[in-house]
């Protein structure tokens, strides 16, 4: 499988204009964090905000509000049992981020199906975590919806029926193909799966990553990039997994374990090393 | 247009006297965060203290007194449904900052009204964010109330009714003058129409910068410059302004996007260099 | 009157002994924090902490409790209503400091008698703030209870019925010497006058320390020195409104103003320069 | 005694493996913080998060949630009264940590004996704090179950029956057969007395740590470190005993005070010299 390399990547992205304001960087939807798992959906906003999102709005279990401000002052929030407001948000949003902590309960059925109720064929929709899992009980027929999943191997196998074992490179083609959507395979090297390009693999990383909350801040990552580069589709999914790991890497030679937080207080450095220069 | 420059701002703001307490250095009250975008009152509250501000109280909706404290203990909090807490707040401040994440709802057009029936003469008035989309919807005759608009060019069009396009120096010097208020227009090179000066524009910034809760920020640090140096208030104005954006033009070197947090950890130091040392 | 110096305070307080634990650094309530100046609290109890109390508590209304945690995990946290509690914890301390943020509704006023009542006379107690205004109002006899207040110079003339002008070093120590209670001075120059030693004044500070919070961060260092060096009650007073003041005067050197927390930041390693090394 | 040296420790626990996932690193539940003393939890979750432990979840006081997200993020969380979702937790996890800012409560009887009903043979449990206390009321007969105390003298002398001056390296040997559990006992010289070794001690530390939560942030690492190398038990227990004590001395070097947070902030660090370089 093709290696994507830093040299590839580096000055692919656009610089900002000079001329530009924060609705030129996107209009951002984060939906995620229950009563347990609030966390998920604060890392995935923080790294959402610190890769350049431009607006971004948080629906989340009421009981997250305070922590999530404490936290990211920058961000909007959302009571996700608002539906009238939440299905507004959805129509408003340029990219939409759903799974980070959402669990499986009634409510995480019912966001999930608001979110593809009332997501249009000019937004971006992103799957990751709990909405992997539920999403792949009742798989949606493909659409021209730009949809892009975030599975670790055991959510893949769900999505994809593939045992590990079986998530070879072909068999992976033919299962992102059939479903009509776009997958980050999160592993040792994790792998992209990208309608109309050949699959390519990262060689970064680090066993230091593997800690709670790690998918949460890629899965920010990847929205603050898409919210951002809207014209790039490519290039923003392949810049975030690379950066994700390429920051965890250089931590982990002073760390024995990398957070979540200590990448996310690199992105916004390390992102100024990547992209080319303003025009 | 005239441009405002670093040396010509440098120095002409008073350096604190030796012998002073905090009431010499204003008080300040902020009021605005609805139950979806506290964060915004928070960002002031943080940028208007860490610009020196004597003594800052925010009124804001009870949900977001925790993450306040959380993140700025050193101010002090209201909720803002505590009509005759807020009515004795508004008397006693020297300077009133309302619009950050006030919101377009009931208790945003009381809190207001609020503000514009009890305010006198000798305080001075920020209007910020909504606070000026809803001033626009029923602007009041001009009085001696020193009044400061900071709006970016949608929220100018709606109290001006000047499209951006229309938006020129002339047009806006008329629409100020009839208004009867100044005016920060904020845009890539924000103006300054300001009464009995020339107008003026800033030529530091970056697209950094443009990110959700910037202009929270901006309208602190005018809140805590203004109570602060109350008798140099064109310089307090242009001193924000200015400093504001270079913080941003200087983060933007090492920074893809510039977060108003990252600004607000350097207002102290950086105030430290534009002002003159101690008389 | 006689100015402390630096070279007279270094060395004088001891290092902690090799074999100790945190019961040898005293037990510290602090009481204070209302629903709108819950942040005073926190800073007193940061400060406090920092400067090294073994144990920490602190009762404030129940809004405060988050915040403090989020802020402070080191210290114990407890609802000012519960009478119960309370007065347990006031008969286990060392050290009780009362009135940052505390307010003068009817539970302050409830609070500082259940404070006055089961305080025994091996116990200390400073009185800030709010609790200095409402122990203006009734004062109580002197006891042999070793009581310290930490008025600006507005509170005294409260306590003292001495107006500004008034306040001279010999009316200052007559008024010290009827109500039976020590006396730091808060001002340009802050003066302490304690029982038993000559009146002294410090000549370290900056106007860059005019800001809100600023007297609550004294307090709680006060708490901290008085719990930490029970027998060296004289050098602890002097140290902690030292260092509070120093601090400021170093960081000022950069800072147009500097801000409570900037002060705590800088406790623990300050101490370490002021206090000889272990024994 | 014997000594425990660092040169003695360095290299034995295994780096992470190349290829390896979170699961790898153990799933951790820790349990405690009562509506007084919730940052003993925090800091525990936090100390154990940053010594690399896989997931994490906390089961608290409902008051204590959002502290602790705002905190970290990374951890999950659980209101203590779920009675149905903590034995789930208690029955998936590897490691369970309880005790830190228990309380004597009814509710905190009521969760030790619901860990220790579900709890089986191949997991581990340490008790700290509270746990002892209630532990040591109704001491269960020795099983397989790994466990491990944390007492320090006080509440060693309720488990084991011996006064402190009493607790010779023999009797505490005696004793710690007697009860089937390991112990560490926290004292100037922290012993540790595990099964099937000799007894140990180290000659790290500093009395800088003798503050509020110091015990809460070592039974954390005990935590995160049991959690992460379970195949290496001893060297797990003696590594986080020595670490928390090697950090807390190097920090002493310029700090009157160590805080617990001071610590947590250099285990990522430290961790990384202590052990040998990735296979």
């Amino acid at each position: 499988m093709k290696m994507l390399t830093f040299n590839e990547l580096a000055h692919r992205l656009p610089p900002r204009k000079a001329i530009s304001h924060k609705g030129d960087y996107g209009r951002l939807l984060l939906i995620g964090g229950n009563r347990n798992m609030g966390g998920a959906i604060m890392l995935a906003a923080q790294a959402a905000v610190c890769s350049g999102a431009g607006l971004t709005t948080v629906a989340t279990d009421e009981v997250n509000h305070t922590a999530l401000h404490c936290r990211l002052p920058e961000a909007m929030v959302l009571n996700w049992e608002n539906n009238d407001l939440l299905i507004s948000k959805i129509k408003g949003a340029d990219v939409i981020l759903i799974g980070c902590g959402l669990g499986l309960e009634t409510i995480s059925v019912r966001l999930l199906q608001t979110v593809l109720i009332n997501i249009a064929d000019h937004q971006k929709l992103i799957l990751d975590g709990d909405a992997i899992t539920l999403f792949a009980r009742n798989p949606q027929s493909p659409t021209a919806l730009k949809t892009l999943a975030t599975p670790h191997q055991k959510e893949w196998e769900r999505l994809s029926g593939l045992t590990p074992l079986q998530q070879t490179e072909i068999s992976n083609q033919t299962a992102v193909k059939r479903l009509g959507i776009d997958v980050v395979l999160k592993k040792h090297g994790t792998e992209l799966y990208l309608a109309g390009s050949e699959p390519q693999r990262i060689n970064v990383g680090t066993p230091a990553m593997a800690t709670g909350g790690m998918g949460d801040t890629l899965a920010g990552m990847l929205a603050g990039f898409l919210a951002q580069f809207p014209r790039h589709y490519r290039q923003a999914v392949c810049g975030a997994v690379y950066l994700h790991s390429h920051i965890a890497q250089g931590l982990a030679e002073s760390r024995h374990v990398v957070l979540p937080t200590d990448i996310i207080s690199r992105i916004q450095t390390e992102m100024k090393e990547m992209i080319a220069p303003e025009e």
